[in-house]
């Protein structure tokens, strides 16, 4: 070993090759972390799991974040895949949030509840093909169309949930994007689809007659982040929510017009448009996120999942017909963090711990997402947005 | 109490109006959620603080979300606020993001160091201001540049730390919307700028000669949104961070050649224009998820703060400038969630806790998003992406 | 009649039912102008034809709109469609821009050539069905995908020439917009796709079991406005137009270094991501709406078609491999404007008159495209833009 | 000479360097495409003006485009620059667009007038300035702040007409884009822009302590092309048209109800927003498409002035509120092809012709687009979109 690699192991985070999720290792890591940085991660140390179950969820593992965990509801939900009143774990750190939600759980149960439901559903992986010219990539796309079958062998092969439904194909120049789309049960499924497209990539290019070059993505999946294209096509989930508001409830519960509300959608929308914003909605990253870490989602899907359309008319007797479309939602409620310890109780919570209710998830938080919706506007045009932060927020 | 009430009542989630944020009311209402949903929140139940400290960050409380933190690092910063190497607590249920990370921070602490720099900082509330046509609005913009020092003052008299510096006015027919934006210290902001701009907003109403409309928020703040005008003028902080690679370093660590980065990165910047992208980098959300819930920020701010610009240039030595600007960056190291146990840990672990650390944070967080962009992309072009899930993630 | 069916019938236009497209007729509307504006129409009323073949592409003809053609070329084009050497007619009335749109050509000739390649091709009408809830709307779209045979055969019974190709399907809440995506031969077929959809819509109406109302353009057509939707879908035809420039010849015209233009070809590429632009391209617009004007074609469509996608690569030997993708370029060489005096001439010096022409028309575009932006990129980078402009323009 | 040159020199479009601008050479160049297309161009020779006057509209000039143009009106417009009642001359070859937009001007007119008002005017050129790291730009950023007042100088010492208003700054990397904003009088100002930035930047060149580069456009002013950053910021003139309908007048003349079109206005914006689109209105390009032909506009700018926002209200009486805004609308009055023959009796038959009229000019196409959109939408709405177009277009 010579100084520099001396030096180097000295500032490097502690792993046991053979037995790393342990408490031992954990909190030798944090001792290492007093050490270097001279904080005390007392708290992060208070965890309630064995660390054991921890592979495949994180690596040096020295602890928790813990997140508070406030409790919404009863929402009534009138979902295909969701139906009763549910309580919701909101985990998050800012004020007002799990009241302001609550009161919209309140005007939509009363309403009779909200109706979800899960329209369509692909979760995508997009390699990027490489040819010499715009024709050759071209014509590979029409290969691509003629070898569907086998592609989907292939990747199907790798996995035992996942169905390749189809490809979409985007040139620009020499280069062909295919926008693998997949169905992928009750996971999330970045990984599955990554390893089935992977495994379809290697294939194609041991079967195309012409030599190319290929990027297993080519930054169109959109994968953790905002995009139009998964606004148009879908990413994880295509969920609706909808309620008719009743003049009154509204009047009774928001203190404000039916009139009013549409009056102001329509400033609102066009705020929206002109901001060029991923949403003509409200505040819809704040239920998701609380959702989202309460439930082992991955958290970063926030990014693409916030996305979102508000559509609404008012009805001729006054009522206000009220939707939410969340274009790219992506839940799961098996692998990634839905096995954890607190994260697998919130799912019971629900009803949704394991296979067979993504759905289920998907309908709650779009219901959820409504509700908080209802909440904020109201608040923002009753007058009482700020004063309720001061009541109950940080503003003290 | 009608039976209506009564049921009612028994639906609701138990509150003790005097004397909510303590161990027996979060245990009453996990007792309610077992009773009515069945789950045990046992492991909810696992918080190693008093819950008297929570008030202003959460309602009905009834535990936390334990998320795993990974520690990754060091990672050498030569910021203006940041400077030295660090360790980054990235609280995570994703596997083999902190390896990931892991591997990109050794990269460039190996290069010397990744720079960072705060470019500009404002946090926004956008309300709207409604005439009867187009030329009272236009009007009514003039008089709002005239009396700026008066909204200045008024804006300013509601909070110690925001400063207004500027109002930007954008109309589309007879809506003159006003974009405030402030400076705010070490707080995100939010909430501050919300009850600065309502006092701005009934101040110029009650001063305003003719009668107008306004609604505090008009949609073009954009809160809790990705939007064109956030990258465009900044939302929260502008921060940048960047780098040279070597190109032999490159080759060593992530076994790739800078000129094959480079032909790559053109196809990858195409994918993201092409898909209508709110970033033309990997996968940004993924590095700000984790740090954030870990130092207690507002999660849901993923949405704005995960925008991206990626701008690359090959040296004539063949080594390789790397960027990242991160345009609409929220964070805070006061106020929010920054003062609860585990997250003021994991902020005293970057020497960020407490006001006159959030430019530090800021350049922190731009740092380990850089790292995590060299790490992913080189392992999608080294085509040892799906195998590293493989072995460290989900997928087995 | 009234004195105001009087004073009105003063005022109207005047108009002849039985022969209104006469010299006569015309001149009679050139005197009304006269008369109430005091405009001498004397240059107006110079053109060459018959108004007799108007019917169908103007009403109310009162004379013509005199644009000055200018000639460049030769532009060598290696094309599917279009192959040789072209001269093209560019009505314009921008000084420099014949000039600069012919060193252009050069370049691109003296390259030996400029392949061009038509990638794909639909145009569309995209009709939303609006039901009570989002359930019905979901149920409706699996119909729709059921009786693809019948709507097909219902809407191409109204065309001898369109064809329909597929129905991509959007839901929000309960509305579900579908875009009908048509080849329409040499046309550019916006008219022949609405005969075609109404009809389609109408029998939809009839034959689908659930009452529901229909809007024939749901307004994500999108007709005569640039959008995400027609970059990524294609709206008319998706031509790359792509030329390897030798680096000494790029030296020699342009005077400029093929390692320059790749640098600031990375900052033109960040700037049209941060500005959210139609285009990462420089002017495609110019050269579009020149060729549209001289051709006939419907030059509103510039605001579709000039949505670009520059995609460029510098190769190991130093040259600069070149591409730009138009996605959504609508050309015709039959109906509208095409067959007029001035405008059939303009095809025919391209070899482009009447059906069977149209991808060679859109094969010559984007080679004029594309010759444009190497001759103003490079003057930008070269220096002398503002100085051209200053020699042949109107700053004098 | 070569033999090579030779060749060359027989393709060469023949140009005769003292005096270019004569009917002989137009005769010659016309010629020389015959002897080499076979196309005959004896309408395109109809032209009825002296070539002597189009030095700065053209090179290489052949003949014209002779482009129908149709009258409609009259338009009554209660502007601050254009009141009264106007006729429109309209230059298209599209069937249907004259006698819709007709139809839209007698409703609007019935209306009383639609009103029209300039909110602001902004033309650009948006150098970039690229320096080592972000540090460096940044503190460039501040030094322009501090030496506006001496670039304000500089800039406008090129110009008699042109004022620097102010200095957008956007910094991505080591890029800071500047985009400077100039007020331009009467012309569209392109190149009178270009001129005072490119002195600008000479200056700060020469000025600035650190050593850096620039390039004339990063791609973000952003010319003859569509972006965010015109929407929000203006590019050209910002113009609104408004009108309130009265409920019994809709009826009349469109055969709709103003409760079933602002229904229908709610689907239209959605579908507008979901489709990533830069209008939420129907058809804006096609009035200043004909419009700009006429009256010697640079057409290419229908691609930046095609953006638009379409705000309604339903008021309580049931009329209806409708306004569209032109946020990017690039007209002029002197300069480029205003001075032509047809097109200044055409902006003579609007009063436009010559300095002072700009602001008219704005007005009449902001008015004449919202005529435009009534009459579009009543027509979809009705019902008799396609079947006006089987009466008046192409499609017999």
């Amino acid at each position: 070993m010579t100084t520099t690699d001396l030096a180097r192991a000295r500032t490097r985070v502690p792993r046991d090759v053979d037995s790393d999720y342990t408490h031992a290792m954990a909190a030798k890591r944090r001792e290492f972390v007093r050490e270097r940085t001279g904080a005390d991660l007392s708290h992060v140390a208070q965890y309630s799991f064995d660390p054991a179950i921890l592979p495949g969820n994180i690596e040096n593992f020295a602890g928790v974040a813990q997140v508070p965990i406030g409790i919404a509801g009863p929402l009534r939900i009138l979902g295909e895949h969701a139906a009763g009143d549910f309580y919701i774990p909101l985990a998050t750190t800012e004020g007002t949030l799990v009241a302001s939600y609550n009161r919209g759980m309140r005007l939509l149960t009363e309403c009779g509840g909200v109706k979800t439901t899960v329209v369509e559903q692909y979760m995508q992986r997009a390699p990027v093909f490489v040819f010499d010219d715009a024709r050759q990539s071209r014509e590979f796309g029409r290969w691509v169309d003629e070898h569907m079958e086998q592609i989907r062998q292939v990747a199907e092969a790798t996995t035992r949930i996942g169905k390749l439904k189809h490809i979409g194909q985007y040139q620009v120049g020499p280069l062909r994007y295919l926008r693998f789309n997949y169905t992928t049960g009750d996971a999330a499924g970045q990984n599955m689809t990554g390893k089935a497209t992977l495994a379809a990539c290697e294939w194609i290019k041991q079967e195309y007659p012409v030599a190319m070059k290929y990027i297993l993505s080519g930054n169109i999946d959109t994968d953790k982040k905002h995009s139009r294209i998964n606004m148009l096509l879908t990413r994880g989930k295509r969920v609706v929510a909808e309620v008719v508001v009743p003049k009154n409830l509204l009047k009774e519960i928001m203190g404000i017009d039916t009139g009013y509300l549409f009056w102001a959608r329509q400033i609102q929308m066009v705020g929206a448009f002109l901001a060029g914003s991923a949403s003509n909605a409200a505040h819809v990253a704040n239920a998701l996120t609380a959702v989202f870490i309460a439930t082992g989602q991955d958290v970063a899907n926030v990014a693409e999942s916030h996305a979102s359309i508000t559509y609404v008319q008012q009805l001729e007797n006054g009522d206000f017909y009220w939707s939410i479309t969340l274009p790219s939602l992506i839940v799961a409620t098996y692998g990634g963090g839905t096995g954890l310890a607190t994260q697998r109780q919130c799912l019971e919570m629900l009803g949704c711990a394991g296979a067979g209710h993504a759905n289920k998830l998907a309908e709650i938080c779009a219901a959820v997402v409504l509700a908080g919706e209802t909440s904020l506007v109201g608040a923002v045009l009753h007058g009482d947005w700020v004063s309720s932060h001061e009541r109950l927020g940080r503003n003290r």
